[in-house]
């Protein structure tokens, strides 16, 4: 080795030892006849001393020195006069004796610190520089934490790591693929995963009972700041299991991650149906750090005369709580807000509960004070508390509400990034009905399957059928999801055709499938966490382009190694593909 | 869960518990009133027992059973009468008191034992029945552990995994990219990674110290029994050290696997330069196993009037130990072997030193008994051994040989799977000449650094600079390889322009990393394994096919999913490209 320890582990213990340092300089102080420099690397910073007023090379090769540059250095451990105690090696410094530069660096395009003076743009082009910073270093170093201590846990579990094709066939069904013209199967492609699920239910077909699989799944999509072209899951399947195996092994996988990574004990997770999320919270992926649950306002604002409430399908409103105060103008700008094209409310009505027990709302042209009363009695409102109440069809208004209920919780501080609150959410619906199509969606995917007792309302009501699927929530971001699989043929036909397919498409598509549930197929289910987020959440991080080492921008590009990008002729002629444009 | 046991874990010690299975049926016997069942599952094997003359339920129930029937039964454990000592149940077996058929099977299209009656098409048809098979499962379980403990013995080497991007750029050098034609960039496409070369190298000016993962790549070439078009690398990175600690880290993690995986203790590897293992086998990737060196023998048989020896330059030969008895028939053989196309021997002479003492060659013409006998000296022959010996080009008079030594040592027991014979071969040549081409390749890649003392020849003698490379080699097998890479602009430009680069080309492709040199790389160097081929080792096999869940046949097909397949016009048209078929 080049050195004999790093920059972060030398200490009191150490002292009078020789010792060699490798790293980079983090920062150089002159003061005259004594150089100080700052050598870090990945495990700390360690101070070094330089007398250059009596060593002549030292002196010679300190003046050329610069941030960024690589050296090597030996010398003895000393005590430091004026200690730092905010960091590990800060009751030491080592008096050099031997500088060696092993490699100059310009300098950098923006300042190599926790906190940095460089654009997005820029430290994207040069990411290698980007993640010398500790905050992003830290995020990768919690990420490989993270993945070692899942596969520990699933390892003990009697999980196999199996690796499924990259490689494999394009479906027409979901979100679009990437595809991979084939040079020996002229004509031909591949398509890149979006996910492994056909070859994991094979996996259980074959016996194999429990399998998981840290693994890059790609997805050819708009992106957004949560999104990326590649991203990674932890998916996982099991044999011979029920829906609550399933929550309990992953249930312990989660605490186990929390508790060996973050210090944290977690408590046993709530538990809650799709139906009641939907009423309460107005999202199948609520955010419970905060309680704010929903009033439905129906039964007691309908009939006096206010249209408004009257023609709309759902009255509902949340509890502001201590919001009493805000003025006139503050609600005019959160109307305003819910106005915007992405949320589309149409009006938000409010009620003050005063600090001097009056009640004032924007309608009391409609309500008087003993009706307002009834109201803040729904809401369980004390004085202080604002009501603020949205009107609507049922679907739309409860968006609507759930949107104002995390900015309400955002702007109350209830949205502490450490706090966790994990949450499952249960018996989702089997199919969903989109407009643009006209025809129900899995709402899954088609390989879910229906809860035994509603396999009848199929035909006759299949959107209030109810899958045996299930979703992990952390603080209102889902992070895992899945579902217990059909395993028999007919009824995986059956649920083909219920999604358009006709069984000559079925056949085509996922022939393979149907074939393989005839040769003794075992009843399975599994469940697939979106690692990145997973890793964003347990870093506090919004986006998880920095739990990532090297991530793409919105347009899908890295502009670090610029691609991509156009590729030659010959190239396209071997591949029998040409580009159109 | 379904079940209360596995089917590998009841003996003696649960004797008259009320147990469920859950499992596959292996085999049936019905002996008249009484029905014996082996219930399968990836754990083992349970022998069942029904009692059909009493219940008729389960005379029914068992009357419509088949092999591969996925089913449930609950029963007692009770001792059985004949016991089986071969498999850990074999002491006890379920007294069945219910039973459900939890799903169907179709007869299988070949027999699910370890060994099966179907052919290798059939077999990859169908692959998730073939992987219900021991031998294979037991892959797959074995490429798991292995994976495990890498991972282990690297973080607690202070490793870190981070992954690198799947959607990279397409470059010019080396072997064929797959590509991906970008959606949001119309006109360009990614490529898939070959290996993630770059990126490591980037993640170490970063700072990252020690980086690794277990990744997959991607190779468009032409397919053999041993090569897929995506496969798995273990790929390391680390900085601040020399070629020896990248030798005895790496060394350490296959002692570890040997060790822990399959109980073998591992002496201290063998090193060889590679001119010595050119020289000695005529390979970079020598068979250990055994000895059988190379004879060099233009010294003691030129000059004798022999044509083919005279205008040779090079006569070698081996030892064939014990091989005297073989017959002119049988050496003929040989020599027809020798002349296939891919080996491409003229002529093989031989001499037998036989039981008697005599010596007798096919070139006795043009030496006698002295000479004879010099030879025997030299190739330290015994009675009743055979010297082979070729002549001709140096370079392909080595690699003809080394398939000769190959094929005897095979022939002689001397290629044992259950030995283990690893060896460092260091000292690479930096470049090899490119007939084709007209010019210098890169041996490694053109990261590798020459030896520091070798780089003044570059302009001179190209050919016999030396680089920082070294191959890890078992059992004849390349298992892995690295180098210690260049970190310096300056040295990396230059290294560019000798392998054909313009200063335009090298910048274009490579510009990322030849600035990343310029803002403080340090020193660094790595090693990436063939995880395919490593398992294969592990477990015996020549192929890698059958450590893998899911491979693609020589044509790059998965005949199971029926992949790649064309995709739809529409679907051509959004990512604006054609085929031009």
């Amino acid at each position: 080795m080049l050195r004999t320890h790093t920059c972060g582990e030398l200490n009191m213990s150490h002292l009078g030892q020789s010792v060699t340092l490798c790293g980079w300089v983090q920062k150089l102080r002159d003061l005259g006849g004594t150089t100080f420099i700052d050598v870090r690397d990945r495990y700390g910073l360690t101070q070094l001393i330089l007398n250059t007023e009596s060593d002549v090379t030292l002196r010679d090769l300190g003046k050329d020195l610069g941030r960024e540059f690589v050296i090597k250095v030996s010398g003895k451990v000393l005590e430091r006069t004026s200690k730092n105690p905010r960091i590990p090696t800060g009751d030491i410094e080592i008096g050099v004796e031997e500088l060696e530069v092993l490699n100059a660096a310009k300098i950098p395009p923006f300042l190599i610190e926790d906190e940095t003076d460089g654009g997005e743009e820029l430290r994207a082009r040069y990411r290698y520089l980007d993640l010398r910073r500790n905050p992003l270093r830290n995020n990768l170093v919690l990420r490989h934490k993270m993945a070692q201590e899942i596969r520990k846990y699933l390892d003990g579990f009697g999980f196999i790591e199996v690796e499924t094709p990259v490689l494999i066939k394009s479906t027409p069904e979901g979100a679009r693929d990437f595809v991979v013209p084939s040079r020996m199967n002229p004509g031909e492609f591949y398509a890149l995963p979006q996910s492994p699920q056909t070859f994991k239910q094979l996996l259980m077909v074959s016996g194999f009972d429990r399998y998981f699989q840290i693994v890059k799944c790609f997805r050819d999509e708009d992106l957004r700041a949560d999104r990326q072209p590649e991203f990674t899951q932890i998916d996982c399947e099991l044999s011979f299991i029920e829906q609550e195996d399933i929550l309990n092994i992953f249930e312990g996988m989660t605490r186990h991650l929390f508790s060996t990574v973050k210090g944290i004990q977690l408590d046993n997770f709530a538990r809650m149906q799709y139906a009641d999320a939907m009423r309460l919270y107005g999202s199948d992926k609520p955010d419970l750090r905060f309680g704010m649950e929903f009033v439905e306002l129906n039964d007691i604002v309908k009939g006096k005369g206010f249209g408004i409430f009257d023609n709309a399908e759902l009255v509902v409103g949340i509890n502001a709580k201590g919001c009493a105060e805000y003025t006139r103008k503050q609600i005019d700008e959160l109307t305003e807000w819910l106005k915007r094209p992405q949320i589309g409310a149409t009006g938000l009505i409010y009620c003050r509960y005063n600090n001097d027990g009056t009640l004032k709302s924007s309608v009391d042209k409609f309500y008087n004070e003993d009706e307002l009363t009834n109201w803040a009695a729904a809401f369980e409102a004390e004085k202080g508390d604002l009501m603020l109440i949205l009107a609507g069809q049922t679907d739309k208004v409860r968006k609507q509400m759930n949107e104002l209920r995390l900015e309400i919780g955002g702007r109350l501080g209830l949205r502490d990034k450490d706090k966790f609150a994990p949450l499952w959410v249960v018996d989702f619906p089997l199919l969903e009905w989109d407009e643009e199509s006209g025809r129900y969606h899995a709402m899954h995917h088609p390989f879910t399957s229906p809860k035994p007792e509603d396999i009848a309302l199929l035909d006759t009501e299949p959107g209030s059928v109810r899958a045996n699927a299930y979703d992990l929530v952390i603080n209102g971001t889902e992070i895992g999801g899945g579902s217990i699989r059909i395993h028999e043929k007919g009824l995986q036909s059956l649920m083909f055709k219920h999604l358009g397919f006709s069984p000559e498409e079925a056949q085509k598509q996922f022939g393979f499938l149907l074939d393989a549930f005839e040769y003794g197929a075992p009843p399975h289910g599994g469940i697939a966490f979106g690692f990145d987020r997973l890793c964003s959440i347990f870093a506090g991080l919004d986006s998880i382009r920095d739990v990532m080492a090297f991530p793409k921008n919105n347009s899908g590009r890295d502009i670090m190694i610029d691609s991509p990008s156009v590729i030659s002729p010959e190239q396209m002629k071997e591949l029998n593909i040409t580009t159109t444009l």
